[in-house]
């Protein structure tokens, strides 16, 4: 198969993470005999510093005219004084809204090997298999009116049943494609939003028999991600909500630098991107953990082009690295030396051979 | 000294743990020769129950003529399906708002003796000390315009630069009574009601050199309160974000049934409450852990009443209690006996005699 995949590096360790997971696609590219072209383009703070946009109209372009997207990350220190239009995030809600990307697809699992890195108690986290299906591009963080003068601000929190009823499909659909459970966090005891998207998951659960759905407040959510991470299989979440738990679940097995994520929409087109961020503390000394990107791409060969085959061999060669106990710095247990970004990477694509 | 107290039992388990916090407070007259005057009222389902309405005006009156509430816990699922205006938290919100307790407070410390309790690592959760300070009358919470059709909804999120000024300056001052360190967490790269946050906070700050400020955006602190959750101080946010974080930092020092709260204004007026639920599955029967109402009592008297000596007797007492190995069955250890409501009340009385 023949696929264009455009890479947006971004800042930090963006472009580092990025190079090896196009290191790994090239190297499935070659073992299962397909072709991926791969253009590149600016975003973030890479991008206001060469055009003074975040999101430039050639990025666009180029995404338009392939695939699928792969990101590394947005942001750091150099930007953040700037006025929030040159803010690298601002490339981030542009590129979803643009493309219209609602659908934020969150795994996190436990990894046997790496449980000694959670700040959570092995017997706690070691059973977390869950999903976090957060909606991306509605609610607080796009609705109008906003307003702020020196003595007041305003936002607000808008959706419509449309935008409610595709993501609750989704979550639907993933729940049923694993164990068949379904939490839909909301905060029905206060906000008017949240009854109209509990309304609508009771509605939908009708099509979904094999479902067994749970509706709970965003409060005690965010206790049970802690006490009780292993009874979750999908979540689904408004935007706002779904930021705050998923940034709270990708902590609680230890492995941040693992994990992956993809933000698609109906037609299944989407943007592939590690869960963590830029770590500008770290940028450019070839130290970073580039497993969440090359998990990204396994998730974009699965979802993106339907390369199950393929999506399977970078799966097991990443969790064989891990197994035979190679580790980056930021998952290093005392004693041993932590590998390189590109050793690590290579050890991968030795697997892949 | 002479003091009224409106104590709000509520529903579940908040009859049980009130009675317990009661005998405390009588033994703190008897030993300190104060008279507290207690007089009951009604809120939650059970005032719907009697009043068809969740806080009926007698309890208004009854809190207006009092220098303090004490309140047990409101709601369970005999009210799940009523309309809104006829649910037990209404009850809640609306005794917040009729006061105007705009700040909530919630203190979460390690106790040694419970880590074990902790779904965290000893090594991670053994230093917390840390205060959320959370605003409790503005936001998503109260905001008009709100609506709701079949096909949209609509809530509002607004704060007034009065609001913000004066949460953050009661969190300075906590800060300064504390450690010196303050986070305010907020999402300024998204909302502008969160710009106008962190503009208040830069302001403020000049009046409280003494106090180091870290601005954190809500994902990263839902992360960093599992990761290192030693590290905070003080933290201060708005309505929603509080909610969902000071529920998350509820639990991972393994002591939710620990845990006092105070919601307050001013004039120093307020409502004293455990952070903990109405937990219905144990109503009635003598097994709940009634030390987080204890201890909410020992908040009453040192930041109501100024005793600081009796706040601390308190406090002293149910340490004691639990450092001799006295634990409810919320914090029971495997092989040892659980102590009832009542037992575990009679050991702090013995201490206070
Ligand atoms: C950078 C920021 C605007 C973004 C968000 O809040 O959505 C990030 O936190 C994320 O979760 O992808
Ligand atoms: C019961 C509910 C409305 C309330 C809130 O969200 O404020 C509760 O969760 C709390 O934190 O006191």
């Amino acid at each position: 198969m023949e696929k264009t995949i455009t890479v947006l590096p971004g800042d930090g360790i963006g472009p580092e993470v990025t190079q090896a997971a196009v290191k790994v696609l090239q190297a499935i590219a070659h073992r299962f005999n397909h072709t991926f072209n791969l253009q590149y383009a600016l975003i973030g703070g890479a991008a206001i510093d060469a055009k003074e946009n975040p999101l430039p109209q050639e990025t666009i372009d180029a995404c338009s005219q392939s695939d699928a997207i792969l990101l590394g990350a947005v942001g750091g220190p150099k930007w953040d004084q700037n006025p929030s239009h040159l803010r690298p995030e601002k490339g981030l809600l542009a590129i979803r809204k643009h493309f219209g990307l609602y659908a934020n697809i969150r795994p996190v699992k436990a990894i046997p090997a790496l449980l000694d890195a959670s700040p959570l108690k092995k017997e706690v986290a070691k059973d977390v298999d869950l999903v976090i299906v957060r909606e991306l591009t509605g609610g607080l963080y796009f609705a109008e009116p906003r307003k702020k003068t020196n003595d007041y601000a305003l936002d607000t929190l808008v959706y419509t049943r449309k935008e409610i009823e595709r993501i609750v499909d989704t979550a639907f659909q993933i729940a049923r494609s694993r164990r068949g459970k379904l939490a839909s966090v909301d905060k029905a005891n206060v906000l008017d939003s949240s009854k109209l998207w509990r309304e609508i998951v009771e509605e939908k659960k009708q099509g979904y028999p094999d479902v067994e759905v749970e509706h709970m407040l965003v409060d005690s959510t965010a206790m049970k991600l802690i006490t009780k991470p292993g009874a979750f299989d999908v979540i689904v979440t408004e935007n706002m909500f779904g930021d705050i738990l998923s940034d709270e679940a990708s902590v609680i097995t230890g492995s941040l630098g693992m994990l992956p994520s993809a933000s698609t929409r109906e037609d299944g087109f989407g943007l592939y991107e590690p869960v963590h961020g830029s770590a500008p503390d770290i940028a450019g000394q070839n130290k970073a953990n580039p497993a969440a990107t090359i998990l990204s791409v396994a998730m974009m060969l699965r979802e993106a082009f339907q390369m199950e085959t393929e999506a399977a061999a970078v799966e097991e060669a990443v969790f064989n690295v891990l197994n035979d106990g190679n580790l980056t710095g930021d998952l290093q247990v005392e004693g041993k030396r932590a590998l390189s970004t590109t050793e690590w990477t290579a050890k991968v694509l030795e697997e892949l051979d």
